[in-house]
């Protein structure tokens, strides 16, 4: 049996609707899910006495998926059952985002839970390699995907962003810490009218069980607005979400969206 | 002799203010500089001719300082003088701004010329390590500037761009084609608020005698617009004009200028 451990975001739901069996819904107390309900709730101060609880359930797999903050730890609450995690614990929350993903799998995996990505557990929120809308990219826009994929590799190395905008092979923008939405809206005020590509892609070196970059139809409006031509997406490295309104936004606005093989 | 080939910007006014003899100001058709008068004037097509002249007149060291944009050849136009030159000069039309410049500078040197830069004609374009403001840097701005530079390494990698603004060691602007300014400006709708340093740096590889990156008094006043703490500048990899002012105008506005060793 499959456990959820659901955050904001519409993915959430999105998996959800995908599975043919409901699997337990649970989250973290402070970062709710928003789009579906949780059936279980835990404190990360009682994280042992929960996975036991999931345990006496049947659940043998466990998805992390949707956004949460950093919890801080309230050392009062720590119950008996966690009292052995806090060390691992504690260095994950002093770690960076992959670092802590990481100190977490190994808790469920050193409790013989098997660690799901949501793409696996859902294949079909990623696409398939292709272009998927009836404006296709031209020669200077495959020119400027290149581009892309070289710049987010660089970022990447330096842990800044997973998207930027391209137009004939310069930097218009590259996302930062705000992200992509934020970063789309700053170019609506663009000194050279219109043009480009949005690029987007995983880090290199992710780990997959962490969410992966994320787009859905209000990333395609943004584009729309910030005078982009089109998306290019990291095939099997970015999940779209509502798939057919993304692509029927992108028809309506005559932008291109290519899924790219990496 | 020194001849100038000035191009727009401040920078060339203020490097001849420096210099106790007056060098021989020159321009190329199409980029007349904006801040001083050019004596003499040549079409590329002619650059052959001109260089014969600047000989005649005992011009020995050649400093390029100043904007130009990349100009067109009008084959028509060429003249004798020049048409040795003219594979060197077709390709550095076609290489990147780095890749054109060295060719220019081969032009030159090959002729018997000697290229200097301008922080070497005159070293007081560049200001001496360490904090000039009332304000001064705390221990996060230390950590944000160590993170900037990083960043602006990986950028340069990717030649993106030079600068980039760090708040709690977060990416929170990354120069891309529109320049410094432009990040700025960006910054003006942050959504979280104040803080963060101004990082600004050459590329690691970039030939020293294009101009450096350069800040003066409107930087400041757009780093303040952008709620950002202060100027991180590598030293003696960054040209700051009016010096004075640029103080004066931090101090106003309650921002540290820290020359950072690099």
């Amino acid at each position: 049996m499959l456990a959820l451990i659901a955050g904001s975001g519409d993915l959430p739901a999105e998996l959800v609707a995908r599975l043919s069996d409901r699997p337990l819904i649970c989250a973290m107390s402070g970062f709710e899910p928003t789009s579906v309900e949780a059936e279980l709730t835990f404190r990360l101060e009682q994280l042992g006495s929960f996975l036991i609880e999931l345990k006496s359930r049947g659940v043998t797999e466990i998805c992390m998926v949707g956004g949460v903050g950093r919890p801080s730890i309230n050392p009062t609450a720590i119950d008996a059952a966690t009292m052995p995690l806090v060390p691992i614990l504690q260095a994950a929350l002093l770690a960076g985002d992959d670092g802590a993903l990481r100190a977490v799998i190994g808790i469920f995996e050193q409790l013989d839970f098997a660690v799901r990505a949501a793409q696996e557990v859902a294949p079909d929120l990623l696409m398939a390699a292709g272009v998927v809308t009836k404006v296709q990219p031209g020669e200077l826009d495959k020119a400027d995907a290149v581009r892309g994929a070289e710049i987010v590799a660089a970022m990447s190395a330096a842990d800044i962003g997973q998207s930027c905008a391209i137009r004939t092979r310069q930097a218009i923008a590259v996302e930062n810490t705000f992200g992509t939405d934020w970063m789309l809206q700053s170019l609506q005020n663009r000194p050279d009218g219109s043009g480009g590509v949005l690029f987007k892609a995983p880090k290199p070196a992710q780990d997959l069980r962490a969410d992966l970059p994320t787009i859905g139809p209000a990333t395609v409006e943004l584009t729309a607005k910030a005078g982009l031509s089109g998306l290019v997406l990291e095939a099997d490295g970015v999940i779209v979400l509502a798939q057919d309104e993304v692509i029927a936004t992108a028809d309506r606005l005559g932008l291109f969206l290519w899924l790219r093989p990496a």
